[in-house]
């Protein structure tokens, strides 16, 4: 379904694909709205200097220039935001004085990223923010909020693969580490970022080779890593493992918080998964990484965590806690292996038919009384038969045709799937709940 | 309110100021879906070449770079879209086969013009487009149905100021340049769209000097673009000025038509305005241009018309008709000037207040029941005295906070703007429909 001159990585949807889009963004939109968090866009322009700030995307950035700029132009640098993380942190610092703290905010918009072609990856994509910011401090029930509003927001997608939040906690992690002995804990943290990808056995002997471990502390790393629970029972198996760290207990409690706090959640899985680092990542507590099931090989379509300092201007700090869904990432996939779709490419839930060009006003009226109600409709092109009428209706996915009353007779409505056909008052008459709109059709 | 580090030209809004932006843009798609036109998005970035195609614009494109390309890449040159018709066009083309003709379709997106800054310019804003294409023949009633929907999504946006929908039909004014003779049709075009800047006896001189008309001719001209009326009522009027021609007539009745078709709508004025030609632009018969009453120096904010060859891939031809409103030009200076704003910065209704951190998670159920009905609620950050609690709702703008109800009493609901304050269940109670959520508070 791509284009024909589609350009790689810059991927673009049919309308009836759009509408499953629209469908996510909708949900996302009302489940963050609900929690009280508010929208945000910012310019998708930034200052490059403010975009390499952090060393490591430079070379993903598109940078701008004016098609015929003069060549002594006193123009600022700019570049196209690659995250909305680093925009929302200056936005957050050039608008302090007008926010109240801690503020909530969520984000959906486009990013983009001058990434070297390949599958997967996208040069222009979506994505879905939320984050709580604050002033100085920022409280650790912030990180379960956070949790909370993203797995709910995730369940209210019900025709997506399952999905799999993984919480875990960096203090956590790194007490454990510490509390081993470790000496070289960010090490151990770049070795166990790599359990996915490594047989276990060989991650036993980087621990030891890579980051100076025992065998006995690299065996106890990686049953760390090995433990997994959707309910606090993880708090137990990490205590067996015997090791002492006050890091440890407070990442143990925060982590405990998280899994508390979300068990409430249904049509999604929150779970303490203590392989989680977010290796090359800011956080300094909560971590998340989210998987789909079927779909691992996407890698996380929804991260995050906690930042001690999301901004910082010299006279205050603010840390944040947010978390990042790759809408693009997520639905591109999905959408090209006919697992999601929409139930039709147009709005409209009824075609009125037109009997002749003279009475385009009638069926006008008729389509206007529809909509009055909230119902969407379009009249015919053009007054063809009745028969081409409905088969233009079939293929523009329209479920309903109407048929303006002739002198003898009322107003009728077919639905051409089931070829029912019964009399009806534009005034009055309502399609089923479904096909009131597009909706989302899954794989079932 | 302006950000500290603004970019000249890239506008951003806080909060309260998005929730008018995000209400314009809702009431703009809801009256467009009623009508069967689809959602569609394309890339925000084409080849260079795609851009180019028209020659006039290539100034204001922003042209990309990776950060780190090689020099020896052979990556196509890629510039960021100024409009939203040059890639619609192109998508047509792309998806020809995958869509339904006529295919109605609304776009709401940035584009980016690299301007040089000045009051009024931007460099990135948002437009709404909508626009009815078909394959090699679109009838004349899709210029009616696109006048109609354009001037009943205006009409939704109640809290604007007046709005005047002024249409014009170039078969009209150039079957009438013809009809007396003009030796240049064109001359006389660019000369009578100056009418608005320049004193009507310099027009009727520059008539005369630069396209070659008699003082009668000029006059003629001057008198027909001197024509406005919100009925028919201007057919007479051209009629009057005593000039014949085939194309004159076939532009009277297509205008007519529109004025007819429009008729019914209030809450905005649709117009026919014999000196609206859009100059430069590549319309072949209905045009339409929008002021807003008392922000005329904005110039027109919504413009459009009919193009007989939106996009042509050799084989096929595919005209249009199309308008597009400039969201942003419109809104920031209304906000800017506070003639427009948000009721409240955050979403949430209702603020649960907290009694101590121990019993959040009696707060977050409350607000989780209000939430489950769709009411937007949020828990306070700390337990400080309820003092202080309301007070923090009071600054951020959320009208009610609840007191979850203590060992010997009832929950508790207080509107804090009247003081009062009423037994409650979350289970139950609901804000008045104007709190449910912020809503646009216009002049008024």
């Amino acid at each position: 379904m791509m284009p024909v001159t589609s350009l790689s990585g810059f991927p673009e949807l049919l309308p009836s694909e759009r509408f499953v889009e629209l469908e996510v963004l909708d949900r996302l939109r009302r489940t963050f709205e609900l929690h009280g968090f508010a929208p945000l866009e910012t310019r998708a322009i930034e200052p490059l200097e403010q975009l390499l700030r952090k060393g490591e995307i430079d070379k993903e950035v598109y940078v701008l220039r004016r098609l015929h700029a003069d060549s002594d132009s006193d123009d600022a640098e700019l570049g196209m935001h690659f995250d909305l993380t680093v925009p929302f942190a200056r936005y957050v610092l050039d608008n302090a004085g007008h926010l109240e703290f801690p503020f909530r905010r969520y984000q959906i918009q486009k990013v983009w990223r001058g990434e070297r072609p390949q599958a997967g990856r996208y040069r222009e994509f979506v994505q879905a923010d939320i984050d709580v910011v604050a002033k100085d401090t920022l409280p650790f029930h912030h990180d379960v909020e956070v949790a909370r509003v993203m797995a709910e927001a995730l369940a209210s997608l019900e025709f997506l693969p399952a999905l799999r939040l993984q919480v875990n906690n960096r203090r956590l992690i790194e007490g454990f580490y510490r509390g081993i002995g470790a000496p070289d804990v960010p090490a151990v943290m770049r070795t166990i970022d790599k359990i996915d990808k490594v047989p276990a056995e060989v991650i036993g002997r980087l621990l030891v080779d890579d980051a100076g471990l025992t065998p006995g502390q690299s065996a106890q790393c990686v049953a760390l890593a090995n433990i997994r629970a959707t309910d606090t029972s993880f708090v137990e198996q990490v205590r067996a493992l015997g090791v002492e760290h006050e890091l440890l207990d407070r990442g143990l409690d925060e982590l405990a918080a998280v899994l508390t706090g979300c068990a409430a959640i249904e049509g999604v899985t929150v779970e303490a998964d203590l392989r989680i680092a977010r290796g090359l990542d800011y956080y300094t507590g909560t971590v998340f990484e989210t998987r789909m099931a079927g779909w691992e090989s996407l890698g996380s379509v929804c991260s995050g965590g906690r930042y001690d300092a999301l901004a910082s201007d010299g006279r205050s700090t603010y840390p944040g806690v947010g978390i990042s869904l790759g809408v693009t990432r997520l639905l591109m996939p999905l959408l090209q292996q006919g697992v999601l779709r929409g139930s039709r490419p147009v709005p409209s839930a009824v075609l009125v038919a037109l009997a002749a060009e003279e009475t385009r006003g009638e069926s006008d009226a008729i389509a206007q009384a529809l909509r009055r109600r909230g119902i969407a409709a379009e009249v015919a092109a053009s007054p063809q038969k009745f028969g081409k009428q409905i088969r233009a209706a079939e293929r523009r996915g329209i479920p309903f045709v109407w048929f303006p009353a002739s002198a003898d007779g009322s107003h009728q409505v077919k639905d051409i799937r089931s070829g029912e056909q019964v009399d009806a008052d534009p005034a009055t008459w309502t399609p089923p709940a479904d096909d009131l709109r597009p909706t989302v059709l899954g794989p079932g």
